[in-house]
């Protein structure tokens, strides 16, 4: 394994194109839509610890997670322009928090005001995995504003469950039954430098999976926790894949950290195994609602696909972590894969409204049908639109987090090398060793291939580009002279001695593709889907006269026209291709092969479906 | 409307060929297996009343239903061949009965020993469904052996339930949760001549869907039951499908007895609902486990397809009865796509193990996860591999019954004609007016489509031969003279003066066909399914090495190769034609086409799979 630097998205600025886009939205619509959500579900109000029986908004075990996340993800906007109002309100909880936290450090309204007996005696209540996003959202609180308030309440907490855990063993359980906290606790070593942080989160690591205290849920089983092997025996992605995923970023961080072979081996394999078996083409995982999980090898459901916005945040997480350890340009293609097409499609284009879900086919007469019924006769289906706020609201800060801190993707450093993962428009200050690097990128990416890279460096180093996967042709120009390409791993190097002002013009041809899925995939058999650089596109019934979409055919390679289209004020690539239908009659069955008929269908990224009316939704297509 | 008269099985015999097999199989080993089961789960012992709390085999609502169905299906054995031993078995329930039944003429164990004060007050609780099966034994008993102790019982209940439900309205609800009684009350109207049964089946059905005093369950709604509008107002097939079925086949009866076109009309719409928009092509119906249920128009799932054994044997009987008011052959088209392929799923080829589901896919690896999980986390999946029983034993009694009486699908009678539904070799007695006919059929049906009819009879009358639906070509000859075929609503006429022996040859060119399903469901866009005659094939793993059954690739109007081949001990027609699939590689998506491989596609007709291993099966491929 190799140890290369992070170039966190602080050293970066987004100036411009797709993600300044989204990040605007964010600053404008997205930051205050879920404060005002919170807010009136009396998830700040919970704060105060003034809740009794009786009361509306009787706090939940995951409130202060959803609470801190959303300070974290503020915080990402706050790094960049800070603003006095937002702080104000940040402040005013994390007085709160200091207000309400217990001398010994703890602080957890549920476990406080509702049942003060039951502290640390539950594993699955999600106490620890409130405090990894206390500690999270404190840090990038103290970093983006310098104010360690919040900090020093996390640390008081942190140092309470290094005691409880790692020295008394005095709580119920020994490892969380949700993960989370080990890699903040590793976050928390870095901002610090206190290595009891990092002990902890390796305590929680390799505890894991061999503790007789480690309990379940009545309802579920230790897969669901990660909790049925030692870490370092685990081979497959197994159960809840948010849990799952927040595991492995936390054991990629260790595995960094200690330069341990061993545990970065079970990550790759882990990696591997949702890469290679598990993971739907948009980048989402968790292939059931049933304990919100991983399955089995090949299962990827169309209707019913839980992938999780959260669970593709993770995945994306776990890659950035994965190629500190193992430059390889797999990674970021499917880091891209998880954020352009899952995560995104968590939020509409409105930035007010969000999914849990992310399904890659729907059917609204069935979700209709569902709908009627009573509960007892009703069958887990993917909402159709996005709603304002759930119960379960861990998605919505959690995208906050991401589009906050989306420059994280763009660079690392090893050596006298930078790796470039993604391209995005942006502006940004690296250091090899000595040397200080400035590197500008302009791009309409991801809807164009074309990426020009401005050095203001002077000496040598190495640029290491990265290839996506789904690209044939790439081509590099350095001031202008074509470069002979030298791939590895995914990465085109750039070697030479820098002046400032060089220009790389990367050129990533941008095509449509059609992709077929491993034979074992039941619901891809017969079909592809149509992907345009990171995108996965899919078509909705409004856009196609209301065609029965599963009947849908397309023949791979057929002429495509793309033009650029707007939904709710976002303008993206929008491709149209010669497609036919079957069409319908009265009945069920016939011998006679039917009729088609031509028409042309209209397709649109993915993550921009169901912001019109809701209609039919696809993403696989029979192949001519 | 018009008024057939149906020629009951009683005229009949079985006497070689396919239902030869299995009746002798039935009569050899099934009779005895379903009684064993019930013997060794306290089914029979229930019968005493002398169960008390703490005692093993608590009786069930529905027990005596079980009981009274394995001896109507027995009975129809003993018509044929009596049998003093079997008869002394029943003899001594019969007793069991006597001694039990209340003064009142109140017969139910459960609500008799368990649970005394709540008789006639849960709607949903199955008693009257008891009742109807207990009429419809007694009945068939009592043909068989002019034996009328069961009947006696049948009938003080029946007289009990009209004066509860009809005259004093003092039961808690006012019709039956779970319909069947309807059905058993019209034949106990034709067995006895007594009117006010007719009029209590009457009551039950016109009263459905307008008492205020019909609750549910509290996990489900009135459709489930189909009383969410009165039976003359339904439009389509809701709830639960054997519910419905019964119900369908009681109006249909009614309709038949009173001449009540209305309601002829209501049963025809329905039917058309069911075959047109909400049956699979295996003539299974239920699209779902979540209430066994009817779900939406087109929705068709394969792998959760509930498609219950009792549900297509219901099915199969209202065919029955619509083809004597409106004589269609494709009433005999549907009866025989149910009994050919989901009934006949539902018993193995040993005839002692059993399903209660048939879907029309399976994916063993999925079941085999979804067995380790905890139930919690489960999903209902159709199990693999048919049982001996299970609680819920409806089904393998109600297969007693359906192939005890198949021959009642043979013929029907009109003024001067005959209509023959359902080919089978057998030896049968009808009268047309005064005139005395035997027809004796010959015929390797459903394997081959040449019937030999030999007639003894004198004089004119029409013979109306269904033509099934899916036969192009079909010929007839008298005595080897070809006959130019008037085809109408399915039947050939033909129309004589019959002399004694006059032999009438039809043949129907039995072909595999290459259906394609209506381009709304969903499961089946792009593929075929593979019939041949009435019976649909699958394909099973084991046949076929292996490989991803849903990635099979078939070309319509391929050569084939069809052979008789064995499963224990049972020969039948096997199909083979060539086939592709894609070759496997590691990963799960490509840009590439990926690589085909040709291989033998081994198909066996539905009704036999999974009598062998358990591996992959299906029903629809992907059409080349």
């Amino acid at each position: 394994m190799e140890k290369c630097m992070p170039a966190g998205f602080e050293k970066s600025s987004v100036t411009g194109g797709f993600w300044k886009r989204y990040q605007d939205l964010f600053r404008r619509v997205t930051i205050d839509a879920v404060y005002d959500r919170f807010e009136e579900t009396g998830r700040f109000e919970a704060l105060k610890f003034n809740w009794k029986e009786g009361m509306p908004n009787k706090p939940h075990i995951f409130w202060e997670s959803d609470v801190t996340k959303w300070i974290e993800g503020a915080a990402y906007f706050l790094q960049k322009q800070r603003d006095p109002e937002l702080e104000a309100r940040i402040d005013e909880l994390v007085e709160r928090m200091e207000r309400t936290q217990g001398e010994d450090g703890y602080l957890n309204a549920y476990f406080t005001v509702v049942e003060p007996d039951a502290r640390f005696t539950r594993r699955t209540d999600h106490e620890l995995y409130c405090a990894g996003h206390l500690i999270e959202g404190a840090i990038a609180y103290a970093r983006a504003t310098g104010k360690e308030n919040m900090l020093r309440v996390a640390i008081r907490y942190a140092d309470l469950i290094d005691r409880v855990f790692r020295a008394e063993h005095s709580a119920a359980f020994d490892t969380p039954g949700h993960e989370e906290i080990e890699l903040a606790l590793v976050k928390l070593y870095h901002y610090t430098g206190q290595e009891r942080y990092l002990k902890l989160a390796q305590y929680f690591v390799d505890t894991r999976g061999t503790s007789g205290r480690d309990g379940t849920y009545d309802f579920t089983d230790q897969e669901h926790m990660q909790s049925h092997l030692p870490v370092r025996s685990q081979k497959t992605a197994e159960g809840h894949s948010v849990r799952a995923l927040y595991l492995y970023s936390g054991m990629a961080d260790l595995a960094m950290e200690r330069g341990d072979e061993e545990l970065f081996s079970v990550c790759r394999a882990l990696f591997d195994n949702i890469v290679n078996r598990r993971m739907y083409i948009t980048g989402g995982v968790g292939s059931t609602c049933r304990g919100e999980s991983f399955t089995l090898d090949y299962d990827l459901p169309e209707y019913t696909a839980y992938n999780e916005t959260c669970a593709s945040i993770a995945l994306a997480l776990f890659c950035r972590r994965m190629w500190l350890m193992d430059p390889d340009g797999r990674y970021g293609d499917v880091a891209e894969q998880a954020i352009y097409n899952t995560v995104l499609s968590g939020v509409s284009l409105s930035g007010d409204e969000f999914f849990y879900e992310n399904p890659m086919s729907t059917d609204p007469r069935r979700n209709a049908f569902n709908d009627s019924r009573p509960n007892g006769l009703k069958e887990h289906l993917p909402i159709l639109k996005r709603v304002k706020v759930f119960d379960c609201s861990c998605c919505p800060p959690n995208l906050l987090r991401a589009v906050g801190s989306i420059a994280d993707y763009l660079y690392s450093t090893e050596g006298n090398t930078i790796y470039a993962y993604c391209y995005m428009e942006a502006d940004t200050e690296l250091s090899l060793g000595e040397k200080k690097i400035r590197l500008v990128q302009k791009t309409g990416y991801p809807f164009e291939g074309k990426i020009v890279i401005t050095a203001e460096a002077e000496g040598d180093f190495t640029l290491a580009l990265r290839i996506p996967g789904w690209c044939q042709g790439a081509r590099i120009t350095v001031n202008g002279e074509a470069l002979s390409l030298r791939t590895q791993k995914g990465f085109a190097f750039i070697e030479r001695s820098w002046k400032n002002g060089d220009q790389v013009i990367l050129d990533l041809p941008m095509e449509a593709k059609w992709i077929s899925a491993n034979p074992q995939v039941i619901d891809a058999c017969g079909r592809v889907a149509v992907t345009r650089g990171p995108l996965v596109y899919c078509a909705e019934g409004m856009d196609n006269g209301d065609r029965p979409l599963k009947d849908v055919r397309i023949a791979r390679n057929s002429p495509v026209e793309i033009s650029m289209e707007e939904i709710a004020g976002f303008a993206f690539p929008v491709i149209r291709m010669e497609a036919s239908c079957r069409k319908p009659f009265e009945g069920l069955y016939s011998q006679d092969p039917l009729e088609e008929e031509s028409f042309t269908l209209k397709l649109i990224p993915y993550f921009a479906w169901t912001n019109r009316d809701v209609t039919e939704m696809t993403t696989w297509f029979l192949e001519k």
